[in-house]
């Protein structure tokens, strides 16, 4: 991961994952997401979402997800299945410091969106605020993916490289190279 | 969705999106597909797949799915949901032409593909087959998306704009500006 993350750093979209939830009725929903960093020293990606948005609804009903991560520039895909967690405003440390870092890490642009009237509900005239506290509103959580099971394919080569990693329950990994 | 399609085209991987399915132990599962054009005349999304790939396994389970599909030249997306449909061998008329016909309109090298071995087992060292038949082999399936909820965000602008479209029972569709 990281070094597709090197190898892709001039384009700001390698940044960019989508993220699929369950909803509440069983059927998938998929979103781009901006991968804000993993957590020091693991493997747990960082990603930021307002409370009001459906996927913190969705993650409420199943806690799983799985991102789906493409770049361009090495013509690789990692999929990263695992568990989601949603911390919001009413977490208790150590949690709460993880997600005071992730607000002070935010663009000043980014912050305001937490300011704004809901998201997805029918579209308000009033002024969209260009500033931000400095401390999180309510609406702002940190959502961490941790994953359990990752399949990286490398479209260079032919055929393709493909390997499945996962996670056992004894928490190592283990790795094979399966078929494209 | 054309006007997007055309504003990306220098990009081949504009035409690159994520599929999200629901699988059998109900987790969200998640990968890139390649958009194939639209079925004449309509909104609906072809794909292809093998049989013996797990999204094939998983709509069998649930026939729900969502894309997501990002532009990074115009900077917007497109999350497109509604109900998938997976047409194999066993297909009758009208749905095996369509087959027939997404067969035809493949590359050479994406046709190989559904010769290989099962994609997903253990790495097999036996050669890949670079040639292909003339009839598309049991492994080839065409996967059809039928959107009924898409949601349209365009990142350029300051709020954003975003807008939702839906298609009611009568089959009409409806449309309502939404916040970002």
């Amino acid at each position: 991961m990281a070094r597709a993350l090197h190898r892709n750093r001039s384009l700001p979209h390698a940044r960019y994952l989508q993220l699929a939830t369950v909803r509440a009725d069983g059927r998938p929903a998929n979103r781009t997401v901006v991968f804000r960093g993993f957590l020091d020293g693991t493997n747990v990606l960082r990603i930021v979402t307002d409370r009001r948005s459906q996927k913190a609804d969705q993650i409420g009903h199943s806690p799983w997800g799985e991102a789906c991560w493409y770049f361009p520039s090495s013509r690789e895909q990692f999929r990263l299945a695992g568990a989601l967690t949603l911390i919001g405003a009413e977490a208790a440390d150590p949690q709460q410091t993880l997600r005071q870092q992730a607000w002070q890490a935010l663009s000043e642009a980014a912050r305001c969106q937490f300011t704004w009237p809901e998201p997805g509900a029918p579209r308000q005239s009033e002024p969209f605020s260009q500033t931000a506290p400095a401390d999180p509103p309510v609406s702002f959580c940190l959502l961490l993916l941790d994953p359990d099971h990752v399949d990286h394919l490398e479209l260079r080569g032919d055929p393709q490289d493909r390997s499945r990693y996962w996670q056992t329950d004894a928490g190592d990994w283990q790795t094979a190279r399966v078929n494209p």
